[in-house]
């Protein structure tokens, strides 16, 4: 069955054939709709075609396709049974490594999407304050439920009307959005970088994360790092932990389990009781197996080095695209942490070249995104980027005589 | 490690030492909390008791714990990938399974909880009509989001804002709710059957089924099914297709994939673009292990004919139940499809005495709950009841001694 034939299928059966971040009809033509196979950091289309891949399945695969430590953690698990009458032991060891991990984590709630973590933590804060508002930065990306989905359509002014918007960055904003509803911040909630689609990623501005923390401080509102995309891939303490920045409560999901569906929400000691408060739950939230695949993951990513290694691979596609870039006369911008890269064109506001470079890398084995951030994963080795590079090099030929 | 262990470990890194529907404090005193294991209808706590169980992991385990067919599809899927960059072709055929099987279906999306597919059915609903209300019956469950669930704490006014409450079976409350947004309903939301714990459960009226058809006819609203408790168990077409109603929407999910985490919401054409301009969508959506495995899961349902043996064991429970305990003196009351039963002591008003049994039902081998609906699954044979019948014969003859 080939990618055209399932996709004639899917369009009579599936509203517009494929729907949300996963819908190729986003991307460059070329981009194959449906996937066969994967292993390591390679994936195979149902064309057969093979790529190596650096979106990671858009963030959760972390240590490549099927590893085996994590494979055998969440057979095991599979063998004893998986969603049962009440959680496994593999929840309390699940919980406890990530408060062994995590600094700022005296606790852990899990649940099954980063937006159900990202809305969790907002319920939490609320919950503790008995306050109603949430500022967010305008074109944050926190999930997909009505309060937070990118697009408006199906949802409703008073599912949006406990948010203040400000500007990631600006500590001047933040503090303007604060004023606006005084007394009634139950929480910040932020991303540990900017990572908005379309956009060249932003690393936060040390002051501004400092400046967060002392204004939720002041307010007596929750400081909540949206970690769902960036979690694992940057400090597996948190991603403000460099910056020596703690929230008191944090999202985490996509990388935590290396595939398998879960996500989190790690908190302080101090929101521990209002968070015992809530009625937050869902049938499959405390399945053992996904809690298999994630102390697995964790594990494996602090006894290997895993994010070192993510760097060392990330770096390496980084110096690799500048210079080929430049060698073919293309100014371009690469943003963001290395280990959650993304490569723009410098002037290329309608994203022509960009899809017309990341269809050709796919032409040639490398599935990069033109208008999304990219996933390292510490199944990257040196020789996987080195032929990768030989792929986008001759993307980058074949973009320059397309433009000319 | 054992369960009183668990629980001391539980309370350090988990808020209240577990939360939400699993969490074995809100049942009877003797209730294990973590669980080893589960096999066909059978359950072990890790302290190594022995359960036939009647909750079925609250739904989810329709077949019975690692049904072979159902474990097969999905370690054959798992071998070729999960999470990948784009679904797999399971996701045609499963939508393509949906919308043989379910005569109101034209399309299907997925997700992972029953509340993404309710809250995803609203909003399809929202986006074709540009209304903002819904109506909603009081004390339903749809979900755990902040503007469904049962408890207010870390929800805002504002996100309820949006819902009008009706008292289920009643049309003339039904149509004071309507009347009381005139020109803004955007649907009817509904549970199949009246399920809200803590009350005898209560079949629909067909005349109140054909009404709501009828009043979302009249007023351009979508008719919402929420079926995902019962989906599944009552019937493959739709609970409501016994009476004859179609929805325009059904919510899905619990026993769709007998364990394996997926969600989904079946629409008709005229929703689908409606559906098609909706930006939901989650990291783990549209992973093919748990699509694998609802494909096993419907088709053996529908191979095997998994809800009539679910309706003979069920029959055979309720039957059995009542002759024993007229035999011990109780009144009690069996409400529900059989297929998803409950039993209530008449006159037990603080539960004392569900509460006692249901403790003394556990000590004997059955896993029931006192307050809230059971499940029967396709595992459950004609000698399994016998043997449970026996637990509770001697659960209601303590039961008998203890409150004289």
């Amino acid at each position: 069955m080939t990618d055209a034939e399932l996709r004639r299928r899917a369009m009579k059966v599936v509203p517009g054939g494929m729907y949300g971040h996963l819908n190729a009809a986003l991307f460059a033509p070329g981009f194959p709709q449906f996937f066969a196979r994967g292993e390591g950091c390679r994936q195979w289309d149902v064309d057969g075609r093979e790529y190596i891949d650096f979106m990671c399945s858009w963030g959760p695969v972390v240590l490549g396709h099927r590893h085996p430590r994590v494979e055998a953690a969440a057979a095991e698990q599979a063998a004893l049974g998986d969603c049962l009458n009440g959680p496994g032991p593999i929840m309390v060891e699940l919980a406890e490594l990530l408060v062994d991990t995590v600094p700022s984590a005296d606790w852990a709630m899990f649940s099954k999407n980063g937006t159900d973590a990202t809305t969790q933590a907002l319920m939490v804060a609320r919950a503790a304050t008995g306050r109603t508002k949430v500022l967010v930065a305008h074109g944050a990306y926190h999930g997909a439920d009505p309060w937070c989905t990118p697009s408006l359509s199906g949802t409703t002014p008073n599912e949006r009307a406990d948010l203040v918007e400000f500007t990631y960055n600006s500590l001047t904003s933040l503090e303007a959005a604060a004023a606006t509803v005084e007394g009634d911040v139950a929480a910040i909630i932020v991303t540990p970088f900017k990572h908005d689609s379309f956009e060249d990623q932003e690393l936060v501005e040390p002051a501004f994360a400092r400046g967060a923390r002392a204004l939720a401080d002041r307010l007596g509102a929750a400081l909540v790092i949206d970690d769902v995309r960036a979690g694992f891939r940057i400090d597996l303490r948190g991603s403000w932990e460099p910056y020596g920045v703690r929230p008191d409560l944090t999202a985490w999901s996509k990388a935590m389990a290396n595939g398998y569906p879960i996500a989190a929400v790690t908190g302080t000691d101090a929101l521990r009781g209002a968070a015992q408060t809530l009625y937050s739950t869902g049938s499959f939230w405390f399945s053992a197996v996904a809690m298999a695949a994630a102390k697995a993951t964790i594990e494996t990513l602090r006894d290997t080095g895993g994010i070192g290694s993510m760097e060392r691979a990330g770096t390496q596609l980084r110096e690799g695209l500048y210079a080929q870039a430049k060698s073919h006369g293309f100014v371009v911008n690469q943003t963001g942490p290395v280990t959650i890269p993304w490569l723009s064109f410098d002037g290329d506001a309608d994203l022509s070249v960009a899809l017309y470079w990341s269809d050709a890398c796919l032409r040639h084995g490398v599935y990069i995104h033109p208008w999304h951030n990219w996933f390292m994963s510490a199944a990257h080795t040196e020789a996987d980027v080195t032929r990768a590079l030989e792929g986008t090099d001759q993307a980058f030929a074949e973009t320059r005589a397309h433009f000319g």
